[in-house]
Order: C-alpha cells, then sequence, then structure tokens
C-alpha cells in the first residue's frame, strides 16, 4: 500500500481514508481487529487470504498507525487498533449495517448490546435502553437472525457467541 | 467488479458491502455521485481515473443497484445514486470525517450545514442548531478550513462554492 499518494484532484478528507482503507482486505482486518483477533495466523484462517496478501495489508495498517504490534503472552506477534484505528468503528458499523439492510435477506448478521444494560444497539450507534451513542469497547457482538457462519476456523467458532468488541478472542 | 463472489469465513454483512464499495475508486465516485457529479466525463476529470477503469466501476455500481443511469437533458448519459445508494450516506460521512481528523492537519476540508435552519452538521450527521440527525438531501457542503483544492476541472470549480448534496452541479 503506497501511502501517502496523491491523486489529481482528490484533495478530499475521504480520499486520504481511502489511501489507508480502501480495499476489501483492508477493513476486513480492520473488522476482525474489533472482533478480537490478534494473530497473524488467525487472520489468514478467517479471512482466507494469502500470506502475501496479509503481510503486505497488515504492514501498511501498521505505518498508517491504525495498528501496532506486540508480542503477546505465547511469544506470538499480536496486532491490536491504536485510538486511530478504534475510530474506524462509525465505518465498520456503518457498512456491516448497509450488508445488512441490502445484502442479508434474513436480518443482521450480527446484532450489537451494550455491555453496562444489555440495550441492543442501532445502526446509528445508540442503545435503546439508555440512548446514549456506545463506545466499541463498551459493545458484546453476537449473532443475529442473518448469522450463516459455519466456518470451522477458531475465529468463527469464538463469534459463534457473545463476545466483547476490542476483547480478544477466548483460548488466545 | 464481480458480484456477488463467494468468500470462505466471510459471511458478514460487511464483506458483503466490500464486494459493491470495497475499494478506492468506487467510493470516491459514489462521493462524487452525493456532490452532484452526474457525467461520465465529469467523474474522469474530477477523479483523474482512466476510462476504462471508471466504466467497470460504473457497471459494477449500476448493477449492484447503488446507481442508475439516465439520459440527461443535452443528452448526455447521465449516473445518480438510488435510495440504496444514498443509504452508504453514513459512510461516506464517516470515512470524510476519520480523514479529516487524522489526514488534514488545518482542520475539515470540506464541513457541511443543515439546509433549513445552516446549522453546522457534526461528524455524527446531527445538527449543531435543531439537533436532528439530518438528510444528505438536506445537506449544503462547502469548502472548510483545510480546503486545498486547487484543480481547475468544473467539479473542483463548482465544489469551491457551497452546494447541495445530490443536486447537479451548476452549469450541467
Amino acid at each position: 500500500m503506497a501511502l501517502p499518494k496523491y491523486y489529481a484532484g482528490q484533495q478530499c478528507s475521504l480520499a486520504r481514508s481511502l489511501e489507508i482503507v480502501g480495499e476489501r482486505w483492508t477493513l476486513l482486518i480492520v473488522r476482525d481487529a474489533f472482533f478480537g483477533v490478534r494473530r497473524f495466523g488467525d487472520f489468514q484462517a478467517h479471512l482466507d487470504v494469502s500470506r502475501a496478501v496479509l503481510t503486505e495489508r497488515l504492514a501498511g495498517l501498521l505505518e498508517a498507525g491504525v495498528l501496532t504490534e506486540a508480542r503477546g503472552s505465547h511469544g506470538y506477534r499480536e496486532y491490536m487498533l491504536t485510538d486511530k484505528g478504534v475510530s474506524l468503528w462509525p465505518v465498520v458499523r456503518d457498512l456491516l449495517a448497509w450488508g445488512d439492510e441490502h445484502c442479508s435477506e434474513r436480518g443482521p448478521r450480527r446484532v450489537f448490546r451494550h455491555v453496562q444494560d444489555s440495550g441492543l444497539v442501532a445502526r446509528d450507534g445508540s442503545c435503546a435502553t439508555c440512548r446514549r451513542t456506545i463506545a466499541p469497547s463498551d459493545l458484546i457482538v453476537l449473532p443475529g437472525p442473518g448469522y450463516d457462519d459455519h466456518a470451522d476456523d477458531f475465529v468463527s467458532e469464538a463469534l459463534s457467541e457473545a463476545h466483547r468488541i476490542l476483547e480478544p478472542l477466548r483460548g488466545r
């Protein structure tokens, strides 16, 4: 991923954002990071992406300051969202909602609840119980009516149950 | 753009959304459509994109039902957002806001005001005056403190002044 790159007539913040997160894999990696994926092998197995592409996209996200890396408790290198990365949550949430609305006949594939009061969180990020806009770290993600993930990789299995956003997945 | 395409482990509404809008050009075309661009030549001049890529992306957006096409008053083919396309507004708005926050030192490149009461519209889409979340068709876009577009194509020039979202650009 070339950063920063200049495009004539694209002196726009959307264009700058898309330099960093403007293709499928990048935002799927960011989504998985919100869902608690931290290890290279887990991203790879869940996204079914080649090692070369994943390596390049992770490097781009590190360079852009969206992800940071650290050595985890078992010696594995782990990738986590920075504050800049966490601030992408509304984008991920809106794209999930748009896909649920237009590409999921049986309703949302995943739903979100507010940790503190269990309120269902709407598409605009507001809690049905307390009406506040909920930060991603205060959200639980769980399978919704349109859930149809039958893959057997570690991440898919971990996300078949309720999971708190940004917390590392159980068993890792 | 291949639609629909299946990725193992990607039974997620975000993945489905990114099938349609998951790369830079596609969302820049959608942004320009919100800003009132309707003609092939105007998209091309403003985005500095090749005819081949633009043709492919427009075809994908038509196939996905994000854009629709019609013959305009001067006989030119025009591309306009469908309701499905207009419902991408929160995604475009959030990506603009994220880019303004992280990639624009002098502040927002473009700001939005509510047509009815001139209230400044915040990143979450709410109007500072009436507090409501404003639909894109009720927004005016105008240059902000970080505005630095000096390109001289028709679209850049038209957007150097206040413009109502979704209305065709003046002079077209």
